[in-house]
This record gives structure tokens, sequence and C-alpha cells, in this order.
């Protein structure tokens, strides 16, 4: 991680007029500054996403460590530059350590990311998505219906009872109000890609429709946002935005090669992994809401 | 899941003189129910297959959800349309999760599939596997082995006294009685895949020898027999049957394609993803014995 | 594992004036024989390499089994020819049948294989592969940080005060020591692999540094260590340096049509299954240093 500090991305600030090619260049300097640093990120996800994720932050210059152990993570965590959660196939036995390694990274500063996987699916994923919720992610990443099921856990919690989230329209919304009253970025993974502060709501366009015939691939960009982040945890809705962008941009490229889900996994990570400047800067397709 | 009680699989009766295009269309059929319903398949696997079983259900159109924690059986179980029960890295804590689950699917009606993986590598293996025998899963898939060693272990606790089953015509007769015996439909992979509900016998002929070289294969081929026993569970022996041919011939269409086991993994799952009609009713080869 | 005893590899004498090709022929000898017995290996890994772990084992020609469960060894460990360990996810609850699995390997004079994955991420973990160490595995295999901090670990239990060892050329030198304290055979992967007996120490060239991009490549390697010892374990040293060519060759063979680290990975196990005989004896590049 040597120059980290020194040689943070050329970002510039965003605002209304803020053109594609900024968000563009933007994409381009956190792939590139995640190349040369290479940074560390402790990961603890699910068992179907483990080798998924490993091979994604690989190919894009990361390095990760599957490190779950609650013995090692006063050891570990200190050392990594950033920390991803996953509760995919969460038991009892794992929220511990995912809760210490937490209180250790939020204590170390170190900027960490939630992926809420099904956080609907039962009340004990859902009360455990909350908890972890509630200590400060930097970043959560989800589809509509985990990002409205946090939302609405949420709010029940505060009794404002709301009822029903199903239109997709209403995951914008419950995706600022999750920023909100959460202060993490939220973002919403679909056929557009949605990340809000709160505040600015932003569209990244890039992606395809066959990322979804293909498990863990949402586990894995939210993992690819960690890294993105860990360079510049003072700017995390910029690196989420350009890890959603440059994963879904390699995913085009993937999928002009793909004859089906399997041929474009493999096509996925080797474009990411050989994705150049020029490539990003035509294709990144984002925009300010 | 709309639709799914409106809109069945045409599956004709079958009889002495089943033609082979009776069992091809049944196929299809199966195959394009699946992907227009997408049943939700519940997964309680083992960690070396989760990755391939959930993405060779993903291509096959269903929706694969690896949850294996107690805490979630109660809510999830009952909104599955099938649980996959398969003990391929099973440790004592897993198994209460499993029993639990089953007995949910049980009282809901739910099919539910055995993969009995190693059935005899130890006695604590058999045991469970026994155990699991007894709480009615609607169809069992194993390797001649793997059948034969549960089939003995039922012998054995009936104190029937067989002292070894060693010949592969052997595993049709020790299927037929262990289908008799458990209520249970059992298939047996192999060179050729049998199919047996304790009276009728199937052979399934499609399929390549290089399967055996790609770990969890048979474990996925069992998650796909999963999804389409979801579509009716009434007609198990049939969608047990479609289901393993319709394996076959993605794995034939891809060997066509493949340099090796690894590259046949990725063709194989892109192949069942576009299988179509013409090819299925062209290719599967399935007769009563 | 007929004919094993009948049938073993011919392996030439080494010795100063070994010449390549007498390497490389026992290479041959080795891969071939696997190919032949398909020896069964009890694999006790990591969740992140467990699939990539069983595809290079079957793409060898070996026999992979995932068995970890405490109650299992008893019954399953006796029947393996050799015992893979691998501590890349560690928790505290594995450590027992990771013991006691070494335990009955060694009592049924069956071979193992360590691969101490990050040993120097955390006290818990040093301490967890020093504990191993100290049964005496047949072979450890680990990058030059691991070993060295495996050395280290060793030398400050034995009070001889080493603060750090940073050069690449110290990772000789510690691997020597360590080959010397343990007893095992040491080998440490990297740009050039080396092996050491202690005494003798030998340079495997074959490789290509993509493989750093692709989670478990250095688990999966360490495996096929274990299959190619399990053939002679008197050999220990012979199998090892063979296993890392073979490894290297296939990688290289790979190479030549990949387009990244994913289709690297699936051409590697494609080779790994195809190598001929002239490739290996054209390919292997070993020297005694």
């Amino acid at each position: 991680m040597e120059g980290k500090t020194n040689d943070p991305p050329k970002l510039e600030q965003e605002n209304q007029e803020e053109e594609e090619g900024t968000w563009a260049r933007q994409a381009w300097a956190y792939l590139s500054t995640v190349r040369k640093q290479s940074p560390l990120i402790q990961c603890i996800t699910n068992f179907v996403s483990m080798d998924l994720v490993a091979n994604v932050l690989l190919a894009a210059g990361a390095s990760p460590a599957m490190i779950h152990s609650i013995e090692e993570i006063p050891d570990f965590t200190p050392k990594a530059d950033a920390l991803y959660i996953n509760v995919g196939t969460l038991t009892p036995d794992w929220l511990p350590a995912m809760k210490i390694a937490v209180q250790v990274a939020n204590e170390n500063k170190k900027p960490w990311v939630l992926d809420p996987v099904a956080a609907g699916a039962s009340g004990f994923r859902l009360k455990a998505c909350l908890e972890l919720l509630r200590t400060k992610p930097t970043v959560v990443r989800g589809n509509a219906s985990e990002i409205m099921a946090l939302f609405k856990g949420t709010e029940d919690s505060n009794s404002k009872g709301v009822d029903s989230i199903h239109e997709s329209t209403d995951a914008v919304e419950a995706a600022k109000s999750l920023a909100q009253i959460s202060g993490s970025i939220v973002a919403v993974s679909g056929a557009v890609d949605i990340v809000t502060d709160g505040q600015r709501v932003v569209d990244a366009k890039n992606g395809v429709s066959m990322l979804q015939k293909i498990t863990a691939t949402g586990c894995s960009v939210t993992a690819l946002i960690a890294a993105f982040v860990a360079i510049n945890p003072s700017r995390a809705f910029e690196a989420t935005v350009s890890a959603l962008s440059v994963f879904g941009v390699a995913s085009e490229i993937g999928m002009d090669m793909a004859k089906g889900p399997a041929s474009l996994r493999m096509h996925l990570i080797d474009s990411l992994y050989g994705l150049d400047q020029a490539t990003v800067l035509n294709r990144v397709n984002i925009s300010l809401i």
C-alpha cells in the first residue's frame, strides 16, 4: 500500500453539470489506483461467493483475504484497507465475528461495506442486517428488494409504520431515506444501478441482464466497491459509483464473447483484468438524477 | 411462481409402449416450465458444490437459495418450492438444520430431494443418510455405491443380513428395493442413469463420461431434479427422468466444444441455459426396462 | 489402488550430475502413475479453495474427498492414500479435526501435506501452523512469506531470536533450516519454486506469473503434491518437485490460450488433464542448486 496517501486518484468535484466524461475519468482513476496500490480487503462473506469474490478482487488488482475467525480479527483487521461483510449464508456463529470485525474496522477508521443478501428472507436475517446497519457501514449495496426490506425494517423499528414498498421507483426513495437514516452510501443494483448519499442520486447504467444468471455477481460487485472505497474512504459515493460502472463495463465486454452465463463469468473476470483506459472512458455511462 | 398451478407441463401418461418421443416431449415440458415459473429451491448442500449447484439451477431457470441456518427455516422453507439436502461435507452441527428443514417441507407438502454423497464412507455418514431417508424424501439420487450402501444399511437395520452388493446389475435391484422400502423415487447415476419408483425402471442414456472428472456434477444434477420435481411433485418419477436427461443432453452439447473437464463445465452450463426444443426432442434417450 | 505396490514409477537416483531429462522423466512417471492408480486424497482445506482443489485433483487423475468431520476420521482417514491439510479459512472448531486426521494418518503411515496459508497473518494462525508442523508433515508448501513466518516462529520457540527475514535469498536458507528442524520436505512457491529436504535444494522453474491472480492456485498445487506423494511416500522430495513442475507446465500450456486469469484457470485444468509425455519431457525445467 505504498503511495496510498501520496497518490490518490484525481477526483473532480461533482456538481449538477457533471459530465459523463468526468465520471468516466474518475472510474478509471479508481481502477488504476487499485491496480497500483493493491488494497488488502478482508472478506467475511458467504460460502457460495468466496471463489468469485476472491477472483474478482484479484482481477481488479486488489488483495483479498477470506479471514472470518474471531480469534484473528484483533491481529488482522487493523492491517486491512477495507472490510467486506456479506450475510449470504449467515448462521448465528458467524455474527459475532462480523460484529467484532466491524468494531475493529470502525475503531481503526477503516471503511467497511455491507451486502445484506436476502435481507427479507427471514426474521433472523433481517434482524442481523439491521444490527449491522446500525454500526455504520460506509456503503450498503443490495438489490431493490433487499434495500426495501432494510428500509422497511428500519422504519418499523422507528415506528413509522411503512407497510409495503413494491414499486421500482420506490427503491430510489427507500435508498435515499435509508442513506439519510444510516449515514451510509446506499447502492441499489438492477437494470440500472442507483447510488445515493441521501442527497445526491446517480444512475449507473452499465451492465448486462445475464449477470442475474450467475451466482454471486452481486456479492462480487460489493467486494469491488470495498476495494474502491479503500482508496479514499472520504469519497465513498464516488468510489461506489465507479466500482459499479467498472464492473458493468467489464460485463459488457465479456458479454460480447459469451455464449451463456458460465462463459460470461469467465470473460467478465478476464475483461476486468484487462480493462484499459480508452474502454472505460468510452463506455462508462453515469448520470446524476 | 405465478401460473404454476394454472400452467403445468403437458405430461403424457407413461406405459409400456411409451415412446422415446413422449419422454423427450416431457423433458422439454419440464425444462420450459422451470424457465417460466422459476421455482425457488432451498439448498442445504456441501461447501464444494455450492457454486456449481447455484449456477446450474440459475442456468436452468430456477431460483436457488443457499440457506442452511436453523433459525431461518421456519420463515423460509415454507416459501420454497422444493428443498434439496446434500450431505457431502456433513458435520454434526449441520444435521439438525437438515432434519428440521425436511420436517417443515413435509408439513408444507413441499417435495424434497436427497443426495447421499459418499453414504458408505463412514458410520456417521451412513447413519445420517439413513435417518434422512426415513423422513421420506421425494427422490434420492446417488451413484451405484451410494445407493447400494443405503440399501445395505436399510436392510441391515431391518435385520435381513445382506452382506455385500458389488455387481452393477445389483444396483438396479438395490434401487428398486430401496424405492419400495422408502417410498422414494430412486435414481442411480452412471454410464447409464437408472430411475425407479419400485415398480417401473427407466434407463436415461444421455451424458458423457468426462462429467466424472468435474467435482459436484452429481450434486448439481440432483439439484436440477429438485427444480423439476418442484413443478409437479405428484409426478416425481417423470421429473427425475427428465432432469437427468436434460442435464445429460447439455453435457453432450458441451462436450462437442470442450477440451477438458474445466471447459466442459463451462460449456455444460452455457448449453443448459441455451437448450432449445429441437435439441431436446432430438437428443433425449430414455427407455423403460 | 490396485497395482500401487507392484507398479511404482521408475525413479532414477538423483545426484549432482542429475540431468534435467531425468527430472522430466520422473515428473512424467509420477503423473502417469497418479492417472493409473487414482490415489484417494482426503482434503481438509479452506472454503475458498475446495472447488479448485477438487477439480485439479480430478484433472490429474486423483480422487479427492473433502471430508473434515471429526466423526468420520477414524473410519475414513485410514482408507485415504494421503491427507491434505490447509489452514486458509481456519477457525478453532476445525483445528481438532485437522489434528486427529494427522494423528490417524501418522499412525497408519500415510503421508500428509501442510499448506500454511497466511501463516503470519495472526498469532492464532501461526500457533496452529506451528502445532501442525510439530506433528511431522511429509511436505510443507507455502510462499516465501509463509515459510519465513513458520521458520521464524519455530526459531522463536527455540529461543534463537531471529528478528526479521526479508530477502528472497533468505527464503532458501529459511526453507533449508525449516526442513532440518521439522524433518519435512519444504517447498517455497514463487517466480521460481524451491524444494529442499534440508540438504538438497532444487529449483523448479515452470509456471506463469498470472497464477497469482487466481485464487487457490497455491492451495491446488499443494493438493497435487499430496497426490504425487501418495504414490511413493518414501520419495517425497522427488514427488514434490514433480508436482510443482507438472502444475507449472500445465499453466504454461494454459497461458498460451488464456486471455486473463479466469480463462487461464480453465485452460490450466484442461491442460493438466490432457498433458502428454512429450510435453512434459520437453517442458520440465528443474535443476539442483
